[in-house]
């Protein structure tokens, strides 16, 4: 992997720092600096105007616009919905003896920015130096409240360092802000009002309708003669404030912004809501909301924490991470989900992948077990377009869309939309995990099965029968490894919709027995047939699952192992992105992979396989793997952590939690690596201490990296918070909250209570 | 094949005759009676102007407009030239006592059209009745000259039936037409210009800035005192006609063409060759004009001619053939090519695919080798173009486009322009087939290795090692055979790369020996290196041809065996076209075949596999096939006719020559097949004839099909007019022509003269 660190941010426990301000970094700061709280989200872009290169990124989960792209072939999508650039809710502008703040133009020092995770703030202090000589110091700082969904504050301190006099202050809504991949304003404003009190503007997308309200109230210590402002689709309120040297004074401005994601609300309706709400958080005064904040981020902390010893960088990496999964989703609407990049930038369009089952679902399994029902409730409440997908795609039952904001298929290439099987299968193992660790039956046999019907349909209509091999598989598919674009048999989408078959099957048995009346009102509903249930069994029976009988090596597909070989050491290091420098065609005919495919069903199957099977096809596939997904290194370290590979599992790790932060990739700009996020988790909790969670009984095979002196996570289950703690003689297990748990801790049986059990550190388990 | 012809034409053996006007059917009817004259063509509408559906259609062989597809992908292509629908110049508005004749709303009856063979003219005959009662003959006849290049012809006869009166008419040149794919006008009006003898207009495509100049004179018996017309892209002539009942009256209008197809001549001169080409032409007869038209088509028919007894409609149907190849293409140009659709319709964009070097090329070297020649030519000019393309693909030599008007690959679906690789074979293949048969060394040493060396290193740079077979071939491709997207080891790719390696190696070694001179000047301008020859006659030797070695079944790519089955029969009448309607993701993974693959290399090297090899091949692959390019009865046809199924030959020829006139595609409204014209051409010479032009010797094999009486051929062989007549009991061969000629006739060599020789019909050879 040639990924090489660009670090410039200071290493701190509990927060991101940048000292300085560099316009080269400026986008990628913006990523990083990002806020949210799931229901919305707002790059860390300057809100005073920025003249230089930025990205002013304002995002609302689910909230869509649709782009058409023309007919095509049958089967092909012919429009896309994606997450449209939304209202700027933090726009302000700052004026001084007619000059205008602006840090590409004005002449400024001591810029720092700070991302507290204690507090959940953003903060950016600078001291603005004027032509006149007069310095003033300014502090930006701004929260999107986890506890109170609508609102957002800002909050502007002005601290003048060598004069007194007056400013003036412009602060709005501006719902003029550009779609920079369409190049153009995708937002139609229905209405606004103004009092001496609300600001208040509601505006719709230009395709789809879905429309989002946003208002907002001033406070100050001062009283603010407040003059309406009113531009094309802007409406804001100008004031002046009055400065005296070396005093702070300040204004907060209290937003409140609420969408309509689904078009389902009447605009009177959604406005009356919206004032409503404007008006009760307008009494609110910013200390509560602060202290609110730092509040609930506490709770998550008690919660969530990883701690590392010896470590600093992963230390901050990993909080970075838990922090901004938490800001992307946690689960309090069901009907979002959690785009490749949150809510950080407009690449990937917001939209949501298999990821969210195969990575991030395990995070919040183990934190936040109702994020995680929430996230599969997604799929519930998505079903209706993944039939219709079928559907279109001339298949029964219910194809899941590889990339989608509301439920219906958005990725416009088709070698993506119409090969790629994986997600079906990917919420399949997705319910199936769930239930297995939190065995909520409740949600299995109201929705679960229902879902895993259809699914089973799909890949019982998708699927065909070899004419030589008489085995059932899938021709015609990219697997998650997607440098293999059009294949038959790909070994993952084999192994899973087998799996997938076998779940369903299981789960209709035991809900005959346990539930029959629900039962029969779902095949009802369904139209289930018996012989359905007896074709699906032959299917999973007879489905392809291609290996090489000597090795024991998986086939990634039929005829990969006669794939011409490639070398990935000899790529010169100029060459990577290969999708940026290798001929399109050219990615896709050697026996070289973007992320693990055979080693990913190994991971997510654990239990189903032996070390020495895991360790072929590792030692197979790992030197074949090129790592152009994010997704990738963390599975390999993990399972090289299994195989007693410590060296590689910890170089693996190098990249997990500070993907974003020492930008590897060099596209953070872009936005954040939301989804891989999750697999630093993932990285740290699997990977160094062993967690499997695809057995009966949650087990751990803890070890330490060389360079560690310690290391403690919490994981939630069976309704106990569970506490490892691992250093480099033990391991100790504590159930923190929620009485007593039944682990396997290498192998052997322990049930943890609050006191605590101790184990010697695993042998060989220390990862160089 | 779910093929229904819709016969609406009368059956004549050396004309097209619709009678009756069918607004449902016009489009159709445009297409078949389209005039060309290799330089420019114009679809068959009614140039009086018609307010119903219709495609009006002015096309100039090479004449391009650019479309920009956006950024993609590196490898793909970001913008593609097409062949721009151009100047009106057939532009024509009657009014008579302020009616204007219009076909969708004026009374008409006698409605006739006649596109006639032997004089090369298309004429439209209608009496209009106007609301007064009178009623009006009008005659429209046109041409577009085959010796004339520039110039196109129409004359309009009005005949008052029961009154006499005036007429008022506007003939002119419109630049305003719609180019329908686009919706839109790409014309941009450089000058205009009028005297009272030319009217004159130039304009250039809006981002190619391919220049049109087009320039009309008109001739009457009546002294027209004419008005000038000019409007937005558009300049004419207003005049009226004296009518005397009972009594014919006309005019003429002399219409010149000029077209600069690479921008490279300057306005002036064009302008200039315009206007004195305009002045010439200007002074001629229109009688002049016509009896050489004719003369032109009598010649033609001398050589070309395929004479059928016994079967009207195929007698029809060949003619129509013979008359649309010459008219699309007769080598007088060597910059040109033959687009899909000829010059006939807007589908395929005008382009030219491998079908010119497979299809097309055998037709013109056995009846006007020059115009072989000139197509071969075409390459060579382009060859900078594809060497371009070969390195954009991230390869060495020359990669020719799948899709070209002026060379570069205009093909928009990365699927085809990425991965089929067919067209350099193609290439390198017509370089043999002519040289072959011409013995053309000139054409050989001057131009022929040069693009032989660049399409070998092509081939070398992009075929791979297969890591297990330790075999050659090409990884990520797509055959002939459209319906298996993107596989590996093509039958039909590596044994024709394995092919052209041979080929160009042998002619290497020939040149070295004959013309070392020009060889070595040829070795400094390509560069070629010794060791690239044994990197060739390696990769040649150990070029994977997948077999099965106990059927002898070629195996058209790795695994095809194990494609699922499907019975082609199955599939509901309805749902063809497949690509309209399955799923496109669907088409790709069946066993189902769309034209031959397997079956084209034994028809391309006949010669090289045995019957019993073809028999095993064609009754693997026959009930595999579906037929979805027009390319492929025709080749099924031949290779029937070869293993002794008669039946099926038949079967196959039926759609063959009246493809279009009988509308079995139901898409001739788009234009007319003009490739699968060629292949009709041969599904006759090559099928029933016989013919094999692979051999060191010319041979034959003649059965004559059971519904005919006899049929007779011609080739151009070694300078010698070969004529080939079948009848009940005997063929008979004579040299019409040029001496005598060594031929093969059921495997005899027979030394064919001007008394000609006769052998009785072989055995078995009448196909049922």
């Amino acid at each position: 992997m040639a990924k090489v660190a660009d670090k410039y941010l200071k290493v701190d426990p509990w927060a991101i720092i940048e000292e300085g301000f560099d316009p080269e970094r400026n986008r990628t700061s913006e990523s990083i600096f990002s806020l949210g709280n799931e229901y919305m989200g707002v790059r860390g872009y300057a809100e005073e105007g920025y003249s230089g290169d930025m990205l002013l990124g304002s995002y609302f989960n689910g909230l869509n616009e649709q782009l058409d792209i023309g007919k095509h072939y049958k089967g092909i999508i012919t429009s896309l919905r994606y997450m449209v650039n939304s209202v700027d809710w933090l726009y302000t502008r700052i004026s001084l003896e007619g000059e205008t703040l602006d840090l590409a133009r004005s002449k400024i020092s001591d810029y720092t920015r700070r991302l507290d995770f204690q507090t959940g703030t953003y903060q950016r202090d600078l001291v603005w130096h004027l032509e006149s000589g007069k310095s003033l110091h300014i502090t930006f700082t701004r929260l999107v409240s986890m506890t109170m969904t609508h609102l957002g504050l800002q909050q502007v301190t002005f601290k003048p360092l060598n004069f007194s006099g007056s400013i003036e202050v412009c602060s709005g809504l501006d719902f003029g802000i550009i779609h920079e991949e369409r190049g153009e304003n995708m937002w139609n404003v229905l209405c606004t009002s103004e009092s001496d009190e609300i600001s208040a503007i509601m505006a719709s997308t230009v395709n789809t309708g879905n429309k989002l309200f946003s208002a907002f109230t001033l406070q100050s210590p001062q009283t603010l003669n407040t003059t309406r402002v009113v531009k094309d689709k802007f409406i804001g309120q100008r004031f002046s404030m009055e400065l005296t040297q070396g005093e702070s004074t300040h204004f907060t401005k209290l937003a409140v912004n609420c969408s309509d994601t689904d078009s389902s609300k009447s605009a009177y309706d959604l406005w009356q809501e919206g004032m409503e709400l404007t008006i009760t958080t307008g009494k609110l005064e910013a200390s509560v909301v602060f202290s609110d904040q730092a509040s609930y981020w506490s709770g998550i902390w008690e919660t969530s924490d990883i701690q590392i010893e010896g470590d600093p960088e992963n230390q901050q990496g990993i909080r970075f991470c838990i922090f901004q999964l938490y800001q992307t989703y946690h689960g309090d609407h069901p009907g979002f989900n959690i785009g490749a990049k949150g809510l950080t930038g407009e690449v990937y369009r917001g939209l949501a992948f298999w990821d969210t089952e195969s990575y991030c679902l395990p995070f919040y399994m183990f934190n936040n077990p109702k994020a995680a029902k929430s996230l599969l409730e997604f799929r519930y409440k998505t079903l209706s377009q993944a039939m219709q997908r079928a559907e279109d795609v001339d298949c029964k039952g219910a194809c899941y869309p590889i990339a989608t904001i509301d439920g219906t298929e958005s990725c416009d290439l088709w070698q993506h939309s119409n090969l790629q099987l994986h997600v079906g299968t990917a919420v399949s193992y997705g319910i199936w995990h769930y239930v297995n660790i939190t065995g909520d039956r409740d949600f299995l046999f109201s929705k679960g099965v229902e879902m895993l019907i259809q699914i089973s349909r799909f890949y019982a209509t998708r699927g065909q029968w070899g004419q030589r091999s008489g085995e059932y598989g899938y021709y015609g598919v990219m697997g998650p490894d997607e440098f293999q674009l059009m294949v038959n048999n790909n070994c993952y989408i084999n192994l899973m919709a087998k799996k997938s078959f076998e779940y369903t099957l299981d789960s209709i048995r035991e809900m005959k027995l346990a539930a029959p009346e629900v039962f029969a009102e779902i095949t009802l509903k369904t139209g289930l047939e018996e012989q359905e249930l007896d074709d699906w069994s032959d299917k999973a029976e007879r489905m392809r699952i291609p290996q090489d009988p000597e090795s024991g090596v998986y086939e990634e597909h039929d005829g990969f192992f006669d794939m011409p070989h490639m070398d990935i050491h000899s790529i010169p290091v100029t060459e990577f992105p290969l999708y940026s420098n290798w001929s399109y065609d050219r990615l896709y005919r050697y026996d070289m992979i973007k992320q693990p495919d055979v080693l990913m069903f190994m991971f997510l199957y654990s239990g189903q396989f032996s070390k020495e099977s895991k360790l072929a096809n590792y030692e197979y596939y790992e030197p074949r793997c090129i790592h152009e997904s994010s997704l990738s290194p963390s599975i390999h370290s993990i399972l090289a952590a299994e195989i007693g590979k410590p060296d590689e599992a910890y170089k693996f790790f190098e990249f997990a939690t500070r993907l974003d932060l020492d930008n590897y990739n060099r596209n953070t700009r872009e936005g954040l690596h939301t989804t891989s996020i999750a697999a630093a988790w993932m990285n740290i909790v699997y990977g160094f201490g062993g967690m499997r969670s695809d057995g009966s009984v949650l087990s751990f095979q803890p070890s330490l990296p060389e360079k560690w002196t310690s290391y403690s996570f919490q994981v939630l289950y069976e309704g106990v918070l569970l506490r490892v703690a691992v250093d480099q003689s033990k391991v100790s297990l504590t159930a923190v909250t929620g009485g007593s748990a039944e682990v396997l801790v290498y192998g052997q049986k322990l049930l943890v209570n609050a006191t605590g059990a101790e184990l010697p550190l695993g042998k060989g388990m220390a990862v160089k």
